[in-house]
């Protein structure tokens, strides 16, 4: 792991999140993307070499929906910039950290992305991401 | 703001956790440091440009010892590096957030540190850091 890729975080309305937001950092995001895939609406804003990303539910039953109704707005999760996506999940799976999908899948700002368990990792939601070249 | 200057994660066993994240990232933390104002351990792991803070309670009624018992261990909160501190407070407190220590206090890392209320920041403790000369 090499960076804070980004810190996920998780609003009612991206709408609003995205005006404060931009208040707090005093500029505006530098993109808003849609990922049918995890069902959410998201934006980004630069900081530093990491990002913020905010997410907004797009289905009842999707896993940001069910985060809201049961811990509210906050910090969603942490992702990891890595190299080599497949090398980290084997060397992760063999140090005994629960893997929630071991084949990569397609994220949010052209990335593969896997997430490990929060019961293996202190309760942290861990995203691993590598660019699709 | 200029970068994501850390992200603190409440753990309970300061020694443990550093086991685990050492096995993460494949590397020890570059210190450990006891804050007595803040009743906690910390211990520091390089992140790119950022870092990550791990913190134990030290007491059973600090601020770390009430976020464990009420949701677990976690992230805690998300820390921005400024240049200005006492400009980013009054820039910040015009845009209408609620600061919770107007005069920066001395933190972790050799920092100044203020913190801004989750109500005003989507539910996101968010803490501004200056270094101090």
């Amino acid at each position: 792991m090499k960076k804070i890729e980004h810190i996920g975080i998780a609003v009612k309305s991206l709408q609003d999140s995205n005006e404060m937001y931009t208040k707090l950092f005093g500029k505006q995001p530098y993109k808003t993307e849609a990922v049918a895939s995890e069902a959410v609406n998201t934006s980004f804003f630069e900081m530093g070499d990491s990002k913020i990303e905010l997410l907004e539910a797009t289905k009842e039953d999707s896993p940001i929906a069910k985060f809201l109704e049961k811990r509210g707005e906050g910090i969603h999760h942490i992702a990891y910039a890595v190299d080599d996506i497949k090398a980290e999940i084997n060397r992760l799976k063999s140090e005994g950290f629960t893997i929630l999908n071991e084949t990569p899948k397609k994220g949010a700002d052209n990335k593969w992305v896997v997430f490990l368990h929060p019961k293996t990792t202190g309760g942290v939601l861990i995203e691993l991401c590598q660019d699709i070249d």
